[in-house]
């Protein structure tokens, strides 16, 4: 059997790719079951070339097929905001910056309600870059869009980072009020997922 | 029948390019082909970054399926040099400009041979990453390498570039001196396109 790494330390985008990933007949691992650990950091421009560096790196340090992602809310109001910097927004000098309360989500949900105090304009959508990589030989990205505005105020306890204020296109509840499955049959990961493996189950033998 | 828009302004690679992609039912595009142009700069650090933008840039402006490439020769002695500069050597810092007498072919190999002038280690490789692009939907990319030494004088009169002084290994003659369906054969470009048409075969419909 196949085994892939899923290079993520976020335990709820792990959660949510060995679900989406259960189908296929492959061994998931995760950085958790690795002995030797390396750290990589995610400063690139875009959500592509975050999520290939760390496909890359990771797949050379182990030396096995790896899957990455880069993900991230781009709100309209915002110039793209908070991109690349989601899951830091709370630190970066744009807009200024915020104290840690309760937890980094918390506190990039806070600045970004207080950007948007007023504002008429909503619009974001969540995106999301899956990449595959097999040393040396080849690479797959898939890319996932979740589109819908932004609450005025926090709902719902599912999900992570801005799920309690994403409120996805066609719904009156927040991305952190959806089950776990109602979130991957509609979310930029589920969707970027979907399409890898609709690719890798025609490519890996 | 499918179309997908080559990015490449260089005459030989678009020339390998065709060769290469005849047995798959795509109907091939060329820059040439397009009445609005882009110019698109390839700046950045890594073969697979600039194939890449190449290829989103491109895509986005043309709206449609693009096949991008970058690639480039690494010499051992030379840390990896001229690598992703292969194609203005002769421009850069690094060991000193030289100026160009006939063409940048010519001027980019002449450095080369002089900054390996009494060296015992003329391992080199060429390397191809070619990616292909299907907008705001998925990528691909493949890696290509072929292994051979740097001669001591060019020698032959086929391929491009740096051809005339690469001796693959296994060889007794430069890639110039090979025709272009040996050349093809062995050469890092063709290993990376063959790699890429083996997956856009099963992918493409």
């Amino acid at each position: 059997m196949k085994r892939i790494l899923i290079a993520t330390t976020n335990k709820g985008k792990l959660r949510e790719f060995r679900d989406l990933l259960s189908g296929l007949n492959i061994e998931v691992l995760s950085l958790e079951d690795m002995e030797n650990k390396i750290e990589v950091e995610e400063d690139k421009e875009t959500f592509l070339e975050n999520a290939i560096k760390k496909a890359k790196e990771y797949a050379k340090f182990y030396n096995m097929p790896v899957i990455a992602e880069d993900a991230g809310l781009e709100v309209q109001e915002l110039n793209g905001y908070p991109g690349v910097y989601s899951a830091r927004f709370y630190e970066i000098d744009f807009g200024g910056k915020e104290d840690i309360t309760e937890n980094k989500d918390k506190a990039n949900i806070k600045k970004l309600l207080r950007l948007l105090q007023g504002k008429e304009n909503r619009d974001a959508r969540y995106v999301s870059v899956v990449v595959f990589y097999n040393p040396e030989d080849f690479g797959i990205w898939t890319e996932g869009f979740c589109y819908g505005k932004i609450a005025e105020k926090p709902i719902g306890e599912g999900g992570f980072g801005y799920d309690p204020i994403f409120i996805p296109q066609g719904y009156d509840k927040t991305m952190a009020q959806l089950s776990p499955e109602e979130k991957n049959k509609i979310s930029h990961r589920g969707i970027a997922v979907r399409k890898l493996i609709n690719i890798l189950e025609k490519v890996i033998h």
